[in-house]
């Protein structure tokens, strides 16, 4: 199938590459049109004009944006204009599902397609397939069937569950169409609001570990230090890199996560290279903001999320309130003098 | 090898079968006799008296305990005075670690070695393997090498991490030599913490899909019930059954906790046979006091236990309060009148 | 001041009734023309329709409204094609301070005032006075002073804070001009966001002490359950009720809202008459969507808020799937066999 | 009444200045004796050695430790032998309760009283009073009654709450027996637990208002910084130093704290004097630790008292562990490339 890719980032040029991999035909646009060049070598037709992309497109035709979320509206004003009734659009990118819904409204006004698809795999993707979270009309989802199975890590990525041999989804082969417009973005949401708690999860975990040798170091010895109750229960020197690498195999807690962890730290298991200013990109915030607006509980995934912002120090300024009120009750100084309340 | 294990149930019993199909003798001890002779059959030996099973034991002996931790100190008391300097106990459930370290001084004094082994696994380990996190002295790890090595998973279980190739690590076989007393259960209690949370995770975020419907709902409006902001934003009808298994495929929560979500979901995505008391093991309640006593952040972990036991209706009286206070300050009646402050 | 108050609930009111008591004349409009009555047998004027409390007011006229948030954009799109240049709309509900900020951008253009007040004190604002956060043009808030200065406590209702004594500032007096448009309800948002957290750290800290005699009791033993490690800790028989008076004096954790737990407490300490479901408005949801939105980290208000929701069964799904992880990886049933992981 | 304090430090003297003014006699003892004078000067009788406090008294004698609670195992083994039978001994620092219960079942056996007084009131004790939390054998608690209401707030400390006119418990006069040995650290425990939660709502409160302009500053743009939805919902300059002023005076959230944080503001608001390196003494931590053992959910307690943890840099390392994963899983360099998952 020929299709359309605008934007040839990261994402988006791997997606490409494993498109042409997989037989597909791809016109590729972006910004700078020297970014195209290496897919070019690799196959793609390289379109500098968006009219001329959409000019190598068949009807109807097929265009994947690859672009950072605050880019659609831009792009989708820009190229609507020159597409047919019949085209479909693919936001493939981390929009907001709420801006996909008010998309698709528009879109439908001038009958093209707009279909929402979460996609994850990251930098792995081109080599272990991206799973892909769709959204939007069930027409236009199977008309792009064979581009989505491509992209896909397909069946053998993972053995079968039982009782499911024969559920007919594409769920085994990587890709599901989730429901309307909005849903794939949805999904890909809460995927990544859950990836933010399971990646906590190993933080806070590894971190204990890394302190299980305090009971061998010296303590400050003020009142405002709780000394250990028994320091020979912190006399461990564990090696994180071995126990991450360990745990990998026939542990309750083995995951993908757990493999990348276990590369991180086989590199050095101070870490040393990283500041620990966590970035936080949209997903993680809105999966939150999601469940508080459907009043759902979510404490393990807000709770993964603020430590990220206060790994940035953005909670430096209650931290100093706390030490003033502190200091107004118990004329407590910054590690100085005696007991609270 | 031939080794003593005392203790036949799920975990214990497996076990014996995973290491006779691995080619070495085991001499089986129960309370109940009876227990031990499906395994009997299987090709253990078995032995009603403990004294039987020591005499049924070569020098050094080698004695696995995979009995409940509230009954390891007596079991040790029983068979301790039937052991010689050099022999070898093993507690291979779920002991807290002050507790090994303790146990393994007290042994000292008559020579013998006591090793603690977290293991997981479960029901799965018989055909997946143990993953086994070890702690003691040196030389009685070693000597028990081949017993690990055939209950663990075994180097094939997880392709390599870059940079591990030759790393000499039994880490790659699924066993690893943690440190000395304690340290075994020391990993195994953190990483049950990390499970805590990764489940919260998970758990957290169905959640979220399971109401990703509620703007298709009738919903009450009276004041003590936030309305929706817009209810076109929660009308998906989410497959949550399908979803897990996409994620397994390609995605970053991929891991083993989703294949049996996958599998759970698949056997009905209500869940209806469940009530969801959710019980805990003591590991998630060390890990976070653990993390206390070293003066940690383990937010998420001990947030995901907390939720298990407000799953149980420990949180009622807090609730029961809260609404007392809003009846106190603004006259609200759980369900019925106005805003509040 | 001759002012009219639209909305004659509980707390409308009770703001009119505090305003007749401090020389001001007020006009009252309610959509159930009875339920003025009252207020006006106190020495309001009641007008049946808007126009009719329009022209009781002279000019410029100032027009509060105490309504439900979700009726205020009905309102004021009612009484806006009524008033006049340089009249005054007040919202004193508790509107949404984006909504604020709409409100004041719309109205400005037919040259109406609109200002935003933030209002605490619930069922105790008549006699205490209510604590008043006001959005908004300065003219505008000057203005209207006389009202703001019979509404709020007055100076009298706390002790000074040193080095404040000649601030100049109306907070000493109970009310404050916070800043333009939606800052009043920004304020007060915050403010019932630590609302919800202080009042979840004294559910907690009760719960825990309502708790303290569990090792008096019974318990199961079977292996779902983690035994108490000495039940002589848990041996004390508290009396809450004396507690919260306790701590009312000289305590640091004294409070209006201890105040009001020790009320509750005074009339069953077990609290029977409550069910625990607890409610929640829109601003505790509305502090921590805000937080995210502006990166910062509030996770104990968050955690304060999803209490809430689980409270009344929100979590239900959630805690089903763990019950059914923890099937999956271990066998276990709920409440009925062996140890995790 | 005559009674000897052991420790003099901020907390000890002025007790016994509170004692001396309310005409009772005071025998003090200090490591330091230099340190007695002040207090000698205004009417106690200094004792260098613990022999001659212990003679200065009479019978029943009863003495008051008022020292690190490091320290009470070691003075409770060099006065004891000094002591007879039904002497009394008050610990009424920061034990842990556990300790209590041991210490009382110690001495009894020589027929020594011992009450565990948890106190509360810092530095504002003198002037306001100290709120007292007291365990142990009502028959010592009684004969110390005397004490216990001159130290205390008294009845005018707060107004009586309803139904409680005649409860004929000294809660009202601020001081209370709240069960056998233990119950007076147990309750002072769960007293500062509580306080730490408060402390953390005020402080992420303040924080998010402290944040409210940053829609009118310069953000960065890159694609690790999550960009606001629109700017113009931040605008806000707040005085913070004005509304914790104006909370004082008839909101929901006044209350001591809230008193003690208005004057800390009012001396600048941006707090910097402190760095925000938050001390944590030990009760806090016992409070979580107790509800774990106890199976009560503190979700709210708990992530304060990690909020305290994560300020002294305890959660760097799990910060770079999450750095680490996103640059496996997305290539992401920490601060400079795309998005995530």
């Amino acid at each position: 199938m020929r299709m359309g890719m605008i934007g040839v980032g990261r994402m988006g040029g791997d997606m490409v590459r494993r498109l042409l991999k997989g037989g597909h035909e791809c016109v590729v646009h972006a910004r700078r049109p020297s970014s195209m060049e290496p897919l070019v070598r690799e196959g793609a037709l390289g379109a500098a004009p968006l009219a001329e992309l959409v000019s190598l497109l068949p009807k109807p035709r097929v265009v994947w944006l690859m672009i950072p979320a605050a880019s659609v509206d831009r792009v989708i004003a820009d190229i609507a204009p020159l597409l047919d009734a019949g085209d479909i659009l693919i936001d493939g990118g981390n929009s907001h599902y709420h801006d996909d819904i008010r998309r698709c409204d528009e879109l439908r006004d001038r009958s093209i397609h707009y279909l929402d698809v979460g996609t994850s795999g990251g930098v792995w993707g081109l080599e272990r397939g991206y799973c892909l979270m769709i959204g939007g009309e069930r027409e236009a989802v199977q008309y792009l069937d064979p581009l989505f199975a491509t992209l896909a890590p397909g069946r053998g990525a993972a053995p079968d569950s039982p009782g499911r041999s024969d559920s007919g989804s594409s769920a085994e082969r990587g890709y599901l169409h989730c429901g309307p417009s909005g849903a794939g973005h949805f999904v890909k949401m809460v995927h990544n609001g859950i990836e933010y708690g399971m990646m906590a999860a190993y933080a806070e975990g590894f971190n204990i570990l890394a302190h299980a040798n305090i009971g061998s170091q010296e303590r400050e010895t003020d009142a405002e230090t709780t000394p250990l109750r028994d320091p020979r229960h912190f006399r461990f020197e564990l090696n994180l890199a071995d126990i991450a690498e360990l745990w990998r195999r026939g542990s309750v807690v083995s995951s993908w996560l757990l493999d990348l962890t276990a590369r991180a730290l086989a590199a050095g298991q101070g870490l040393e290279r990283f500041s620990g200013q966590v970035s936080d990109s949209g997903e993680g915030r809105w999966t939150v903001a999601t469940a508080i607006e459907a009043g759902v509980p979510a404490p393990v995934l807000a709770t993964a999320l603020f430590q990220r912002f206060s790994s940035r120090g953005e909670a430096d300024f209650a931290d100093r309130l706390l030490s003033a009120m502190r200091y107004e009750f118990g004329g407590h100084h910054e590690k100085s003098t005696s007991g609270e309340g």
